[in-house]
């Protein structure tokens, strides 16, 4: 899971640099810090992104909600923008503004393939690349 | 020499965040890019900085050409100012944004103690806490 979730992480930080915007993913280790650090941090001069990555092979995802207080708070301070990155096995890549997320009933986040769908920006507009960018 | 550098890459890091700003190490692997990365990403919502960092117990720093053009090139793409963050034993942190860089004969960056305390920022000007920010 955690080899998975690297490949699609890398990924994104292709398509990314492809798309000139400049993206670096956190350190495996050393980090120097116990502060909350997104996947991925990436700009283009214009936007600024923190992103969380998450992959499945299922029709939904859950997300502890510390790692969502945790994204929020980092990009807060830093000045970036905050989403979630879902990567649904076999479908393209949709990204979801963190205020857009819900609270299951366990305190935690749960993103389905519909919602990610419905909500979800495509990786176009997550760049600005888009009009229908919503920020 | 490397593990020197990783402490003082932790030490900045650390720094950064106590100052309120949110910054991220490089990964030591697994980068997912050959595009050039700078050994520290920080922004604070104002001021977004890619810093490359050197220490030495010597009364000057070498940078080799390719990594100061790697910097600006990440810096320019991204939307952040680059800096040279140097930390000569026992002396305070000085900042020297590459811009102020001046090339050796041989091609390279090379930066003394005498310059970086004469033109480089301290801490607290990096970051915009200063009126004496230059940027």
């Amino acid at each position: 899971m955690k080899q998975k979730g690297s490949r699609v992480e890398r990924e994104l930080v292709k398509m990314l640099w492809d798309a000139d915007c400049a993206a670096m993913r956190a350190p495996g280790s050393g980090g120097a810090t116990k502060k909350p650090l997104p996947d991925i941090i990436a700009g283009n001069g214009k936007i600024y992104l923190a992103i969380e990555v998450k992959t499945t092979s299922a029709d939904h995802i859950y997300i502890p909600s510390e790692k969502i207080s945790g994204l929020k708070e980092f990009s807060k301070i830093f000045g970036a923008e905050p989403y979630l990155g879902a990567k649904f096995k076999n479908k393209k890549w949709r990204f979801v503004h963190v205020d857009e997320l819900a609270k299951t009933r366990g305190e935690n986040y749960k993103v389905t393939v519909d919602l990610a769908f419905s909500i979800g920006l495509e990786f176009d507009e997550l760049i600005g690349r888009d009009k229908q960018v919503k920020f």
